[in-house]
């Protein structure tokens, strides 16, 4: 069985629930047999790769390192799941520092061992931010770094299928845009619920209440799973997220939004999701069509990102807008 | 993307780590559109089916349930993980008996309401014990059902490819028989390393005293991984066993030994991992072929196993092997 590529994978956070599912699924999909696991934890890094030794899987090279820079050198393709949970006795800003601060030495670390690399995933919290200062430190070019950003339209896709008792195959082009759960931007003249335009089902065979309940079940689909499961989700983000790299190296198509930065007179000097494709080529965003209403929720879900943005210049970790290039000269 | 069948496929025990990775891993194998998860615990079951949903798998038809008679009801496929852990101040007593009894209303659940169930995977430990449990009172045939093995085997396989510093790919025909860690038969003269016997490597190579220790390292592979990892094995055992459900589905060929009910003049009544073949036809094992003392070794492996079945032949759970064939006539 061939794989898609030679070329090394680094999974970053690797020895953690998300981390080792992104391992198996990768090495399941026989993206690349060249598996490189990255943890700071040793042991259970150790224990990761012992599992995925035990699966057998033919022809893979598996290593794994606590060194980053052994990690990242040679690699091609690197997703990073290594971000800090939250803790007890936490503020949302503790969290926003502890991971924007994580991301800047992913950047330049990327920047130090593997100048060559030719696309990055993020994935840890708060995604956009932590994508956006990946690629500032990172000194790559935009269309190198995307962020998981898709499971706000998986889960509103599901969430149709329950609600119309359909197959969720039959909700085609499902989007949210911008920010992730509250601030999403939900694009619902261009998803079609068994061929309909979703716009035009809202108020009529969907009550608006029945809307309302149905978007907050979305934007909260994160926290159900920590009620029901008593842990975070894990197999829909590293499953998703193996799926961008996988278009990433010429592989299958990925078809959900993602996070990119976008600079477009529109919206400026920002990560956020949008109507992107993702080939060997990098990522490209998309125009986004919708209606004036949809636009309206798009540019507060951007003005939300900002001053998350903002806020985190504020606290130092990024210089301010006008010195961005200075760092990387690819964002003028 | 096509299936490889669109007969319906139950996981028992979906709601656990092993369960909800067999269940993602079988999506991802694309083995069949129509997967049931069952467990007895709700909420948790229901967090594993929305993470499921928000992988957004094309085609698939996720159903999950936390009655028995539903999920077995038509079901071709069924693996069960679903035993209970050892928990504090359990005796292994306790556990036997605790998993026997599972394994005797599961196999009582798949002649009521899946007669026509066409292979069975059980993986729950003891598992050449459930499985043969299962067997019995499922009224199934011995070619239906297999019990997960291959770990030994692929542990083996591992620890060789380390010690030799050589790919796990160049170890052939790595196999252990019998009963399960301290219990394996190694059969080390048919495997091969860089292309020679094992058996010709240990003592010279290999001194004795390494192949001891590496021996331990493989009965130990599954303690080791709960001392690196803080958890069970759950990502090797999940998809392992779903490889072993595939090739009964008639897809990839599963390369490794198998649990099996054996009754061939040599070994009697009883479920061990033998040498086996797993096609749409269901299992097939072979004659193991080995030196005299490979045989002794799994000949001391069969006793005890025998002892373990005497054990749950006591306990009450199952009936003396003369009245197995009431239980189950395809058992003469």
């Amino acid at each position: 069985m061939e794989f898609l590529t030679n070329e090394k994978l680094t999974i970053v956070g690797a020895a953690g629930m998300i981390g080792s599912n992104m391992a198996q699924t990768a090495l399941m999909m026989r993206l690349t047999p060249n598996i490189c696991l990255y943890d700071p934890f040793g042991p259970a890094l150790e224990g990761v790769a012992e599992e995925l030794y035990h699966c057998a899987f033919e022809g893979a090279n598996i290593t794994w390192t606590t060194d980053i820079q052994e990690a990242l050198t040679g690699a091609a393709y690197v997703v990073s799941s290594g971000g800090a949970a939250r803790k007890a006795g936490m503020t949302r800003e503790d969290l926003l520092k502890g991971n924007a601060q994580i991301a800047e030495e992913f950047g330049k670390n990327l920047k130090a061992y593997c100048p060559d690399v030719k696309h990055v995933v993020v994935i840890f919290n708060p995604a956009d931010i932590t994508g956006l200062i990946t690629l500032i430190y990172g000194g790559l070019k935009p269309s190198q770094v995307t962020t998981l950003a898709a499971l706000d339209s998986t889960r509103l896709r599901s969430e149709l299928a329950k609600y119309f008792k359909i197959s969720p195959d039959e909700i085609r082009n499902c989007r949210t845009y911008g920010g992730h759960g509250e601030q999403m931007a939900v694009f619902a003249s261009t998803t079609l619920v068994a061929g309909k335009p979703l716009s035009e089902l809202i108020g009529k065979e969907m009550p608006e209440g029945d809307w309302n309940d149905l978007q907050q079940r979305v934007i909260q689909g994160g926290k159900h799973i920590i009620d029901l499961r008593g842990r975070s989700s894990f197999q829909s983000p590293a499953y998703i997220s193996i799926c961008m790299i996988a278009a990433a190296m010429g592989g299958k198509p990925f078809t959900y939004p993602a996070g990119v930065y976008v600079h477009n007179g529109e919206f400026n000097h920002i990560l956020m999701a949008m109507e992107t494709e993702i080939t060997k080529e990098g990522v490209r965003y998309k125009d986004v069509k919708g209606t004036p209403e949809e636009h309206k929720k798009l540019q507060e879900s951007y003005e939300h990102l900002c001053k998350l943005r903002d806020e985190v210049i504020a606290m130092g970790v990024l210089p301010p807008i006008d010195q961005w290039s200075k760092l990387n000269p690819n964002l003028k």
